[in-house]
């Protein structure tokens, strides 16, 4: 299995010293904290990190050398990936064509990226794969608004095509007027006017998938956003065996069109036990941070294990688990650590308003006392320096 | 409670951004696998390390600027203690002279690693604090070895008086006259000769203190050595609440004398319900690898918290843990990883015999469970390029 898996992916499977006279590096577009938790991750299966960020003080530097420049500069890419094993990336709104030229090829496949960065490509592969969505149009031009509004109807979102992430680019619009004014606003070359669906609530499903076809999932994650950014997260989200079958089935479907490989994220609106896709995202993801200390393996070591061609870890959770994001600056520690079983994750950036610095991330055998930890948590947040802020 | 301990400590208490123009930054001496655990528990917390080391290629290098240099070089030392806010050591085969003289003075205290290092101040120690201990003598000369092996008895084991660790610096002796071959062969000014007692087994508690004397102690760890060289710990080693209770004071006892600040591990040989203390490391400690994963704060970030002034975190164990320790080479990776539940770590050595390049760990809820994974793991490593290899 293990010798099949190297032959398909055309390397040695094993990233250490035993059979290698070097330990494999792997080269990550991008240098946050998606990267700075990957290099954690990673260092301990004997891995060796490069990264690239356009900012010195790149939080991912902690782990790993780091080469500054901007990330679709073909040049820096190709310093990046001179003499690494392995490249993946850890930020999708990249150039697509530099990365496609470089060697060794980024994992996961930047057909997968491309879709991502393309609400309209990403639609159509869902559609196309029978994974339901939101109704929805296109909207390429001011002629477009008025038979877009007539289709989806009220209320809805404007969203830009591309390059849209943490809520921006998008507008909400209850009637034509509104719809006019954030198509102005809007400076993007085509939107998408999607439906606000009455959803129950907002889940993602995170898988990883190796280059020999196996699979694993880790349990659906149920998500609360504010002003379009990830705020809390818990997991497993108490849900139908259906529900999170469909949300397994709906990845695997997308994981075999385009033969990926690590880990992929997909955002869903929940409406009684059917889910409505909302967004891809082709990478570690924030709604999967919890995997860190409550899943036997987490989304970052596994995004690696498979992109290394290493047998994927089990995606079992340990108890159940709240992640809560850090937002602004980071409190003083010693009022989030007034919990004893706290986990801690500073990722070393200088503050700014909403920006993400941090999260905390409980654990908890028993649901309820998990829901008790996480209002206090939320109490001391709110009290102190907390989100937001 | 927090600020209480500020005080004492002389600074803030927060490592973050939030409360400090800079984050904190600690300084290592040595930079081996400790060094390089304590970075990857330390940089979630928002810490950065600076380590010294006398190779370039330390393990420690992956986490941190490297300072390299003779670890008693007092130039190499100020350089590593320059501008960091915290300095703390991962070895204790060192000259205390020039820790001494830096500023910020390390903890743990250099007190506490003056008496680790000396086999007779240690047990003169352990007898101040009412520690049971094997009855040993001093010899100081050949002209004391018939007087000592009247009172110790045979078989004993001879050890050199200081820089013992792994078994080395130690000859088991059974009369007379393999006492004086080993004395012979010694070259120690003095050793100490011991009984060597007929224990059910090894065992080791690993605690920590605060600055403001909190404590928190990690479940009794059972250890299995070969050669003098740890093989596997398990942990929470079953045992009567009395014999986890003499640990856990015998620990107290050791901290509160020294007023001690950090990780402390002492190794006890165990007899009944009867513990003997056999020798205490003043730092993060090989048998408490395990706690990476099977407990809620592993013994490294408890080690940074306490240095740092933080609060302490839970040192409740998760379940049941084993780890093993990969000695030599590490072995290929999809034979150690076909247990979807393993955890490895690799630190990036280079191989060599019995050298310790890394270790596994396996968390299960079930302890039968457990102990047939860890069957099933060392039959892996003992067909393969294995332990000792």
């Amino acid at each position: 299995m293990g010798t099949a898996s190297a032959k398909q992916s055309g390397c040695s499977l094993s990233p250490t010293h035993a059979n290698n006279s070097h330990p494999m590096k792997v080269g990550v577009v991008g240098g946050g904290q998606l990267g700075r938790m990957m290099g954690l991750a990673g260092i301990p299966l004997g891995l060796e990190f490069r990264f690239l960020d356009p900012v010195r003080e790149a939080p991912a530097a902690a782990v790993g050398e780091l080469v500054v420049g901007a990330l679709d500069d073909p040049t820096a890419l190709r310093t990046l990936a001179k003499g690494v094993d392995r490249l993946t990336y850890e930020i999708e709104n990249i150039d697509v064509a530099p990365l496609a030229a470089l060697t060794p090829a980024p994992a996961p496949p930047i057909e997968a990226l491309a879709v991502a960065q393309d609400r309209c490509q990403e639609k159509a592969m869902f559609e196309a794969l029978e994974i339901p969505v939101a109704a929805y149009a296109i909207v390429a031009s001011a002629e477009d608004l008025a038979g877009a509004a007539a289709g989806v109807g009220f209320p809805a979102v404007l969203k830009a095509t591309r390059m849209g992430y943490d809520g921006r680019g998008q507008r909400f619009v209850d009637n034509e007027a509104q719809l006019r004014a954030a198509w102005q606003d809007l400076t993007s070359d085509t939107a998408i006017l999607e439906s606000r669906i009455d959803f129950d609530r907002e889940v993602s499903m995170i898988g990883v998938r190796s280059a020999d076809g196996e699979h694993r999932f880790y349990p659906l994650t149920e998500n609360r956003h504010e002003d379009g950014i990830l705020r809390v997260s818990r997991a497993p989200a108490a849900a139908a065996a259906a529900v999170e079958q469909q949300a397994r089935r709906h990845l695997a479907a997308i994981m075999a069109e385009v033969d990926y490989v690590g880990v992929l994220t997909v955002e869903f609106f929940q409406q009684g036990n059917r889910l409505l896709a909302n967004e891809m995202a082709p990478r570690v993801h924030n709604s999967g941070h919890w995997t860190i200390e409550g899943a036997v393996t987490s989304q970052f070591e596994n995004h690696l294990r498979a992109i290394c061609g290493l047998p994927l870890g089990s995606a079992e959770s340990l108890g159940f688990a709240a992640m809560v994001n850090l937002l602004g600056s980071i409190p003083p520690a010693e009022q989030l650590l007034a919990d004893p079983e706290l986990h801690l994750h500073d990722y070393g950036k200088s503050p700014r308003s909403n920006r993400k610095v941090g999260h905390c991330t409980l654990v908890d055998s028993d649901s309820r006392r998990l829901a008790q930890r996480l209002e206090t948590l939320q109490q001391r947040l709110d009290q102190g320096v907390g989100p937001g802020d």
